[in-house]
């Protein structure tokens, strides 16, 4: 068990404030960025939050990320519009095309971004939180690198294409689902691996072709196993032909491609953002609705007596407030690499 | 293994057609429903064509479905609607509202119909079939009873909601995903229980409590496992939730109430259609993208030699083209069953 440090989420906000301002971010960005990273750490996703804050800078010092810039309108009508990353922070592309998302959602009941040529949204289900903070029901999803083998495929050849979906809840306690189409993200492996912990359930092969619940084996391999087998795989695929078809832009295989050719890190990246306005449709029994699920999945009775059966984003809500109270527990050796880059 | 025969597409619509006149049906919607129902036997589903024939019936004879009946406008504004089943047969509705989707998607790019008191529409991937052939990227689901638990949990509690995203391909060679929410579907149980043969993974609990590839024992504990553990159980809360929320129907535990309270078969379900026409977006190179794709599954290294990797919806094609010209091998007793009905 790696060791650990308890920082305070204003703590992880203010050095990453000086951080990304070191490496080029200007006050803005640098200050919505900061307040991104910290809310997803104070959630409990250190995995793509106080682990990634390397790979965040590293995007302004190679050039992938160009300080200042925001997304650019492509084309588009009516409820849909094209945008590009055009060297925009990914954190900032992703929120900025959100919020044209529920903008158009205002307008038209539903509306949808696709955008292009995107940096690494870090953790997606921020974006779902962001709109339903709004009161949007939300579906987004972004294709990735070929990080994943497809079913049947023993290389990595599918993106692990996270995919997330929101609906506002009572008191901001919104459902929802942020779930890569491995059974785990290369995030989750990273922080078991640094744990020292085995996964639940096997998570992929090792060196021999064997399953394992080993996750450091499983990146070495890179061979994870999708979601559900043929399930997670074909929705792998589905998603990575949506997101490059409509926004124009480079599927996972031509992204692995490209970063292969130019050396460089995962970037090019598609995303569609999709925003709907329950009003627009009339009234709802909106929390009616969220009880009666809440208390079908906490109320069933569990495989584990004292293990009740939770909703996706309950843990969040709990995490959150105890983050902003007490802290967070950080690997001290991520800690320490932070306050030197 | 069952006795199976073979009969070709025409007797099997001709033959259903004249059923659902027998039992109802006026012949505009019997034309139409077994063209569908056809066309899903076809396809390769039959779970959910020969073997639903009974329950399709059924409908017609305990008043679920009205003869006649067309899904009726609730609300909406823009680029949404929320319409109620009203009665209809369920593939139909679900073909209506589809239809309906595709129509906003041509005035606003996107176009979402929020269903209720929906009867089952019984394969989903048509629905997306159905977008695809007019050139739409489509999006669609629906919640159904409490037939899967939540993952920790030991009783059925929330619904295997099938989920269908469907991409336009060269020459109506669409790529569609049609999964449910559960590792296997309980048509696909019951086509393997009927073949007399085991899972190819686990699929759900025996009456031990130990996990199990025979598909009887999974039927009769109703214990099914969601696919990828607890990601298909947190997107089956989200899919149902969405959809009712936006129809403003019945969620998963208040049509299983109200089914045991009734007595009747499933029925009342919320479904989703969402559409996007791709040109309202700008240009795209569409054949290029998923000639990419494809080529990226076909050509990876399998794990199987001679077994490569596939995209969803490929077998269908080949599936329907033989289904067409050499007709299809179903069980003879379903068969015999139908021809009796």
């Amino acid at each position: 068990m790696a060791e650990e440090i308890r920082i305070t989420i204003d703590e992880f906000r203010d050095v990453l404030y000086q951080k990304l301002i070191k490496h080029g971010a200007l006050q803005e960005e640098a200050k919505k960025t900061s307040e991104i990273f910290a809310l997803n750490a104070a959630d409990g996703v250190i995995s793509h939050s106080i682990l990634r804050v390397w790979r965040l800078l590293s995007h302004y010092d190679n050039g992938l990320v160009v300080p200042g810039r925001m997304p650019v309108f492509v084309s588009g009508t009516g409820a849909v519009a094209r945008y590009d990353g055009n060297g925009t922070s990914g954190v900032l592309s992703a929120s900025f095309c959100m919020e044209k998302a529920c903008e158009l959602a205002d307008r038209f009941g539903i509306g949808m971004v696709a955008l292009r040529n995107a940096n690494h949204w870090m953790r997606g289900g921020y974006y779902g939180h962001l709109a339903a903070d709004k009161g949007k029901v939300a579906i987004c999803w972004t294709n990735t690198r070929a990080n994943l083998p497809s079913w049947g495929s023993k290389v990595s050849n599918i993106g692990n294409n996270p995919f997330v979906m929101a609906v506002p809840g009572k008191d901001g306690k919104h459902l929802v689902l942020d779930s890569a189409m491995s059974q785990f993200s290369n995030g989750k492996l990273e922080v078991m691996r640094r744990a020292g912990k085995l996964l639940p359930v096997d998570g992929g092969y090792d060196q021999e072709g064997n399953l394992t619940r080993v996750p450091g084996d499983i990146e070495k391999t890179r061979r994870s196993i999708p979601m559900g087998f043929w399930k997670g795989s074909s929705m792998s695929i589905l998603l990575d032909a949506c997101a490059a078809i409509l926004s124009d832009g480079l599927n996972t295989a031509s992204i692995e491609r490209k970063m292969q050719k130019d050396g460089t890190d995962e970037a090019f990246l598609c995303q569609i953002f999709i925003a709907i306005a329950p009003e627009a449709l009339g009234e709802s029994r909106l929390e009616e609705i969220e009880a009666s699920i809440l208390d079908s999945v906490h109320n069933a009775q569990p495989v584990k007596e004292g293990s009740p059966s939770r909703c996706p984003g309950e843990r969040v809500f709990r995490d959150r407030e105890a983050a902003f109270r007490d802290g967070i527990l950080v690997p001290a050796e991520s800690w320490k690499q932070i306050l030197e880059l």
